[in-house]
């Protein structure tokens, strides 16, 4: 690490504790950007496609398959299974609260949540369609799914991927968890954490957790869309976590962008509702909350935290886990005695 | 084909025919064994069960990856696919209604929707599981399911396979889909069904459909419990569809017994729903309704089917589409700061 960055990180840990008296509740609205107004029309259209598994190449993988709404968001593996059983090597990036970041992926590939619907549909570890094309065909070849598109996006020929990508990005934009037992706390409600959560609230600012995760999602300062907050991780190298848990192995944005400048960047994520994306980083090589806290104050900020700084900032973390909306079941549209599928 | 069971046969057509008259409606309520009466507490558990992919092998396969909830209570595919991207060769039956069948799975090999949920489980090329407990020990690891057991079974022990087989089993006696076209017309609302419709509801039974098609669910003759009404596919073995949609291949019910008696025997399925339920047949190897129909006249029946006579059957066939329940997403309980998923 050169002598700059750790300058850098520096400046950003001492903001970091300043920020500690602005903590900031969850909003419960998201903002849209003003090409894609959320619409009730289109977070219905925008679900129905989250978890229509037909536009994978097996039928068999949904937007829901590795961004779970009944848990938290992912899928509780390390790295995803798409098409065929396959796998890559990042973990998925939770969905809830998914539209407070700035920029989407753990590389930040994609500025918006526009952009990023469209990636996981042709990835062959993924969603594995042979182009967007296929997934609109099958889209059409689906009565039901006309009536959904028209009402979204008007008559005018509406069924196109980007008004896709709209919809389901438009229906991610509803799902916030807001009233967690910090965000209470924030609002003035002195009971909603305990005594152990509020400790281990200053224990997170005083260690410098807060120069990354800050602001009312915990991952950065608000910047503006498509320009994303990044970190380096590992920071410091120079401890055994580093091999045990492969944590050079992905070179970050760089494998997005090729320059060197971004080796080992990785988008800064949320810590809301963390307790249920377990495991952790992106290649989710720690299993379990404790250990992660533990390797992110050694590699991001060269500490080494008591058992009692990581049990109360371990409680703390709990204290973000807020309240999933209750969504119904829906209805995927039929194709009536047929199937769209090929053998 | 022996002559006995071609007599046989037509004793059963013609038995058939004479229960034209009895159409029966779908009941809104199933039986539930006497070991199993169902509980609001169970139906709960039942569901979230029904919906956690944690107790496969990968933690990627649910009850509902195969037996979609959002679609016709099956995956559109001609056979499912589980674990690591494994495929079998059967078809993967409708979970709406299975209640009313007397005995479960294409051969029959379970007696009651309780067997029948420990099934895939352990299947290695469905849920992938080592065994049985291997499933009940997560399960037991995820401190919510605890509360949950509880409520449905009592304090003593209540986390069991058998427990959870009957939970899944109470939730799978609730997915009834009332008040079809043809449910309304039968009641007495002559306007339920079109013209064609109802044409075809008489061709259906002119033809002999209802020789093996008839009572409530369009599975056969109500039997006891455990007590399976199968019928010989393909029965008349003269015609290009036999090698076409590899007919033969399938031993049917003679794979779970043994007995050449059982050779090609299959569970009469219900055609509830059916227009949701493409592909078609135990191997899933028909994609369209018309032509399904058209197989089974020829093969079960040894009848050409007029163009006409097929687009009214399946015409008919659409009016025994019902209401879906409509539910709300189970939230599955957490494991907090961490995951019960190897890597």
């Amino acid at each position: 690490m050169n002598l700059i960055a750790k300058a850098a990180l520096i400046t950003m840990a001492v903001s970091g504790m300043a920020q500690a008296a602005t903590w900031q509740p969850l909003p419960e609205t998201a903002p849209a950007p003003a090409n894609n107004p959320t619409t009730k029309a289109k977070t219905e259209l925008g679900k129905i496609l989250f978890f229509d598994p037909r536009f994978s190449s097996t039928g068999t993988v949904s937007c829901n398959s590795c961004h779970n709404l009944m848990e938290g968001g992912d899928d509780s593996r390390a790295v995803s299974m798409g098409v065929h059983g396959k796998t890559g090597n990042r973990n998925a990036p939770t969905v809830w609260n998914a539209a407070f970041h700035s920029v989407q992926f753990w590389d930040g590939r994609a500025n918006t949540l526009e952009d990023q619907a469209k990636g996981p549909v042709t990835n062959p570890i993924e969603m594995g369609m042979k182009d967007l094309e296929s997934a609109m065909a099958r889209v059409r070849q689906i009565p039901g799914y006309k009536d959904l598109f028209t009402k979204a996006f008007g008559s005018d020929k509406p069924m196109t991927i980007d008004n896709a990508a709209k919809a389901v990005a438009a229906f991610e934009r509803t799902l916030i968890t807001p009233n967690s037992a910090y965000d209470r706390y924030v609002k003035g409600d002195k009971k909603a954490m305990s005594k152990q959560q509020i400790r281990g609230m200053n224990t997170f600012a005083k260690t410098g957790c807060t120069a990354c995760h800050s602001g009312p999602a915990f991952n950065g300062p608000k910047m503006p869309l498509g320009q994303g907050f990044y970190a380096k991780f590992p920071t410091f190298t120079d401890n055994a976590y580093v091999s045990k848990y492969k944590l050079l192995e992905d070179k970050g944005r760089m494998e997005a962008t090729g320059k060197s400048a971004d080796k080992h960047q990785f988008r800064v994520p949320t810590l809301r509702n963390i307790t249920d994306t377990a495991p952790y980083f992106h290649n989710g090589s720690v299993k379990d909350l404790d250990e992660a806290v533990r390797v992110m104050a050694k590699t991001q900020l060269n500490k080494n935290l008591s058992k009692q700084e990581v049990d109360d900032i371990v409680a703390f973390l709990g204290a973000l886990s807020g309240e999933y909306p209750q969504l119904t079941l829906p209805r995927l549209p039929a194709t009536p005695g047929t199937t769209i599928l090929a053998d």
